[in-house]
């Protein structure tokens, strides 16, 4: 049986991954998301090892030092990591594994886990990510201008990444998605 | 404005390149296709610059020479070849280009033009193979024989190539070389 193929979709803070992934998650419903591992409570109606896999701060610690994690960070007071367990026993029964995360994060990714495909997302231009960081209606202009910032420094980061898809539209960077998935997997890998 | 890129489909007699280039170019009607030299006589209703590029052999010898040729190779007494000019000059354009070639000729190809796409045909089985070559019912044994012991060898230097097709139905392989190209247009260059 052939293995399957973990995909990881980064890009800048606004770029729409989120809103892309949950699109992705409706025209493929088969695909298996990575689950992360949190330290942080569940809220009601969330799951153990659906939303989340709820550990408690020690667990977290141990999964860090032996190496159980793809990457991680702490976010208000709180860890939150890619379990490699998961990610490697999905691959193993030979199926595709997703994973959207933060930018650091999938290059944390990369260096555990090279054999990952990395997809960057990026906006249409700088002035369409300004509108949507902008958007969001909910932010100062210092935030807004250290936002976009941000984001203008993660692009740099985009050599690090397999492929770039522009997300002009979400029905086109999910077909293009889709096809390097199905690119992938025509590889040949000697 | 971004250079196109070089796509060679090739594959073992009988797996069915020409008529998924037909279904290719049906379905993609913009898409430029490589035009071969050669040096044989044009047939009624062939028209130079088209279906050929009619050359004496004096003027084939001289693009050998002169390396204007990605690959060429003598058929029947008449040369058949792949101007580089034509190549060169649709991907300065910003177009793609695609070639349907034998797998030596690709392998010619990829020496000389190493940053094309080099995509391999290959049959369902081995004995789906045999049927389609069988198929044609106009050969002999022998000649089944030797044509399946030709295909098995060419099916060895799939290594040599990008990508693996498998053409179980025209439709999905079209499918999977149309995600090909796409894929490789988001590929991060450096």
């Amino acid at each position: 049986m052939a293995k399957g193929i973990l995909f990881v979709l980064s890009g800048p803070s606004g770029v729409g991954k989120g809103t892309v992934c949950s699109a992705l998650r409706e025209k493929l419903p088969d695909l298996v998301y990575s689950v992360s591992a949190t330290t942080r409570n569940p809220r009601l109606g969330e799951e153990n090892g659906v939303n989340y896999f709820f550990k408690t701060r020690e667990q977290f610690t141990a999964m860090m030092e032996q190496d159980q994690l793809l990457e991680y960070a702490e976010y208000v007071g709180n860890y939150y990591g890619t379990p490699r367990d998961f990610v490697e026993q999905t691959l193993a029964n030979g199926n595709d594994i997703f994973l959207e995360i933060e930018v650091q994060g999938a290059l944390q990714v990369k260096e555990k886990f090279p054999e990952g495909v990395f997809i960057f997302l990026l906006p249409p231009s700088l002035d369409e990510l300004n509108n949507r960081i902008r958007g969001r209606g909910t932010e100062s202009q210092a935030t807004i201008d250290h936002r976009m910032s941000v984001a203008v420094d993660e692009i740099g980061l985009m050599q690090h990444y397999d492929y770039a898809v522009v997300n002009d539209h979400i029905d086109c960077a999910c077909e293009r998605i889709e096809s390097i998935m199905t690119a992938e997997h025509c590889k040949v890998r000697i």
